[in-house]
């Protein structure tokens, strides 16, 4: 039997004078709190604070990331309970389930998802060994006991791994029922929402024109004309920052911004009304409503986020079975330098507007990114974010962005997950490459330690509050 | 006089902790034999076993990556005996050619061309001086010597470099002649054939329609139908499979891939007989023959391979006078995450295909294979290819992709050589690479040494046995 | 109050083994000249001999590198003193704006201008302390008294810096007084011009036809053909290279290369004197003036250079309120496999022609940039560029070139600077990571020491003569 814990200098390189620098700069920062700006945590969790269901349904069916790399080695969805939109039949023994997992636990050696699990399974669960195949079951039940136990309760979670803040990511039409109850509780904790418009502001959305109609009948009046669209958004905006909202957030296909005019604004909103919307329509259309959302947040102060890039629901298959967000969407090439010229000459320059990049193609870091972002006062750049949001890929994040964007045109850290127990784990992973990084630093003389306890100081806390206005 | 032998560390970090552990995991794996799925090896020579000619046709005149670096220096083809296609005279003195090679040798600090070398010169040949001018007749006697002797002779060095399987690269319409003929010897040595029709499918190629005819006299009909043409090749393949071979390979300018019609194809194949197909007609029937290809690789279980992205023959002066595959073939910007969507969207989840994906364009690592490869079953990642085949290319293959795709959606080393005598030293830098980016992990805390050694058996023998189907 | 002195191992790697080969190295070349083949410093200062203006002048006002970032961080231009070019008042208060500076200082840790920086006023000026904002206004005192003595004039630092030659950059119509009256002074300073025709080249510039009548008026007659044009450029050509001018350089929007018939070229010329050129014509203007340049090249025995890939002005507002070169330069995706195919394929074989490329997009090192020059007898590689002259980016530029291209394939160090005092601080971080990358392959065992300092003497002195014909 392998027992395991996890080390306290895990992941600062080896050589002794740069682990030196990186502890002691990690040991400044580790206690404090986490801010986390944005995710996809369900608040409904901290509305009912019951019990998680079992370890099968809080870690392996709602993580995408554990589940493509099981599908990716010929694992069926199925045999992973992975509930299935058309009636295939899946496996509903979730003890069956965890074993499989187990099983195959050695294919996240080496990436991010497997240093989280080990950190969840080791610092929040206080399990002693190595996951594998021949402990799955007891494994299981210890686990199993503590979820059911008030220390693992949702909230008490929450409080356990000092979040001050906790963005949800929420749809324009979300009536933020949980959000309201989770205040009216009077419980302290502070989860916020996020704006996110995507359904209503992409027109290629084969469900566009009924999330139009829902936006209607959520906001009191027919959404007949452009313009009602946009007074539509600008009232649920404000509805969300009501609520504690201080952000937006936008997942296009491409960041190319455009501003059309508000007659050509309007045909093609009448057009995608009679889904006569061409592809041409849904790119301008996406493209114009960044214009839109720019104007919006400098006048109400809401923090633009953009995560462009990902082919979303690049398997028609698991599409058709599993549906959306299953582990099947790909990077492909982005370009920011032509695509974000008419946003950043428009809003660029307005010191009351901060919008927050990110990327998922490593090339535009250090060509176009980081020199944006070294020159517009309203550019930030998010973290490294998804595929990226890992050892190597947070120390190349650092490496390519920091000589031309320096430290303070970044945000701090992004935890952007739907699983909750796994945000201290990477808060946790990230302040230690932050760490590991800056102790490089100090130890190639280019910055003092003094120095580096600061901005890792900033990185972690300041930046992420202040810039996200949290 | 400089007197050199190979560090037995080399290419580990000097990091003590990390060194360490390399070493440590370099020597479970040290001993494994050779498997190598995918070279360009002469098997004529394994017919013959006659001794190598002399130092320089064994080293310099069949190796574009050593007259491709002295060219870029000034230095003519002609002069290092290259062969012209077109009657320049060329140098013929060896020795002269050997010491042009040796006065420049430096040329080759700190690329992979030398490393090999240096292994070669030291290890197979016992060599204990580094080349240069000076002693460069005494080395050249040295190696002539030895060549000459039975130890030396191409089955016995086959056998001391521990190879178990050698896969060749063969046209479509290949007799196979040579492995029929090392078959039949009884000698046993493993020398498989690799099924690679890109002469057959590429339209733009001048030879093309030449190419079929001689297809059709290998089948004993005329191909005079795109229907006739798929069944020429599934035959072929049956012919290839009967002699051991257990893959395909596709050189392609993209990897577009793209499913015509059966109407639509034979107007293409046509075109192509008639000699009027257009580019755009080459496209979309390579796009189409990869379809076919994983198609038949379903049913014949043949394993698929594709490397595209070269621009072949980029100087057409070099290709005047020298012909193919002379150092002139040049990297160009690659796209996958669109281009095989068709592919895998049709046959990525299919459990009886695979299709191992190579680039030369390193932004794609994290940015598209990974990603695919960590959702797709059938996609595998073929290693770090051609200019990439080296210390500082393995080593970002590894930081690239593992993090998306884990090790096991990767195959193994592959040596891609036609310089024979390479062999053991390319999988000895391959070994020591990964051995040492696996010491990087348990340096930090982020794997155990117990599952880097079990990683670094599957990666150096495992994956590629089960991959290729060896 | 914090001391700071520059540690003697900086920038050197940690690890014990690297940072004394890394010494080593170092030491072996430290004290070789400075050869400054390509930059922007105004040789006016080396003709009056005056001392500079004061600290914020020599400092702030003519580097955009510094005020882009104040500006990223919301800093007005007009508060860093940046002159105006439409009458918007600026401060003039050069100790405020110094304080100002000074405060946020910070914002270039771990950013290459702080490493600079930090030189500069430690080693050039003998500031024993870190600027920051409360000892601003001492510190600023400190240099002002310094510059206005005599060991602080232009020429005394020239000798003091040990530069052997100085490369200035100079439109195609400029009459070189400057660097006359250097030569008629007697003073020994290598100050030499370079040929940059841009002005006239890109038919996209609103200044062309003017650029083209004061290039009439130079050559003493009428530009009113594309073959006197060219006349013209041959002229200035051989007139700059009568003062010393070894090169010539090309800042292009894309390296595409393609030789139109004269008629054609003609006829663009002719529409671009009517003013009525089109974007396409541009495009194919400047590819063709590619391909005359390199012809010219061969023929007069100038270098040519190729910067391309800078969408310059990115920002309108920041162009009309302070001109060009202001910080708001972005570079954007670059490709060179093809485009560079025409020249590379007419001129590249020619042992008379040099061409030198250089990068901002840093995925064409391993893809493209680094196979063409490992072929192309022609083609040599620039230093890392601009936002890439880094640490890290010098760091990668070794990486990504080394193993395709070997290092004699580069050519040595570009400053690339208008800071005429950063040039010492240039050239030894360069110097210093260039040790530091040999030492790395010391450590591994890659090449020997002896030879590491054989190569880091080319790199630092003998490619840098050799390549730019110093």
């Amino acid at each position: 039997m392998s027992t395991f814990e996890l080390h306290p200098d895990r992941f600062f390189d080896s050589d002794p004078v740069i682990r030196k620098y990186a502890r002691n700069i990690f040991d400044s920062i580790v206690s404090l709190p986490i801010n986390s700006p944005h995710g996809h945590v369900d608040p409904s969790i901290f509305v009912d604070n019951k019990p998680f269901e079992n370890p099968t349904q809080l870690f392996i069916t709602p993580d995408h990331y554990l589940f493509r790399m099981l599908y990716s080695h010929g694992i069926p969805m199925e045999a992973l309970g992975i509930p299935s939109i058309n009636g295939i039949r899946v496996e509903e023994d979730h003890r069956k389930i965890w074993k499989l997992f187990a099983e195959n636990y050695f294919l996240f050696l080496g990436t991010p998802s497997g240093i989280w699990l080990d950190y969840e399974f080791s610092i929040v669960f206080g399990i002693k060994e190595k996951l594998n195949g021949s402990n799955a079951e007891k494994i299981y039940d210890e686990i199993d006991e503590k979820i059911k136990s008030p220390e693992f309760l949702p909230r008490r979670l929450f409080e356990k791994f000092r979040i001050e803040v906790l963005s949800t990511t929420d749809a324009s039409t979300d009536t933020l029922e949980n959000h309201k109850k989770i205040i009216e509780s009077g419980w302290k904790g502070r989860i916020i929402p996020c704006f996110r418009p995507d359904a209503v502001t992409d027109l290629s959305n084969p469900l566009w024109k009924s999330n139009i109609e829902m936006l209607g009948k959520i906001c009191g009046y027919e959404i007949s004309s452009f313009k009602k669209f946009v007074l539509a958004l600008e009232e649920r905006r404000a509805f969300f920052k009501s609520l504690g909202c201080t952000s937006t957030d936008h997942g296009v296909f491409s960041p190319y911004t455009h501003e059309l005019s508000i007659t050509e604004a309007e045909k093609i909103f009448l057009r995608a009304l009679n889904e006569d919307a061409t592809n041409e329509d849904a790119k301008l259309f996406t493209a114009h409503m960044l214009m839109e959302m720019a104007r919006m947040s400098i006048e109400d102060g809401l923090v633009m986020q953009i995560h462009p890039g990902s082919f979303r629901n690049h398997n028609p298959l698991i599409k058709a079975n599993y549906g959306a967000d299953k582990g099947a969407d790909i990077p492909m090439q982005a370009e920011f330098t032509f695509n974000l010229k008419e946003l950043l000459n428009k809003y660029g320059n307005n010191p009351n507007f901060t919008v927050i990049v990110f990327t998922l193609d490593e090339s535009t870091y250090s060509r176009e990114l980081a020199p944006l972002a070294g020159h517009y006062p309203a550019l930030k750049l998010g973290p490294s974010w998804w595929f990226h949001d890992s050892v190597e890929g947070m120390t190349r994040f650092r490496q390519m962005v920091t000589e031309t964007a320096g430290f303070y045109n970044t945000v701090g850290f992004n935890d952007d997950t739907r699983a909750f127990v796994s945000i201290p784990a990477r808060h946790d992973l990230a302040r230690r490459i932050d760490s590991n990084f800056l102790a490089g630093l100090v130890a190639r003389h280019i910055i003092s330690i003094d120095d580096a306890k600061k901005i890792a100081q900033d990185l972690t806390y300041n930046l992420v509050k202040k810039t996200y206005k949290l």
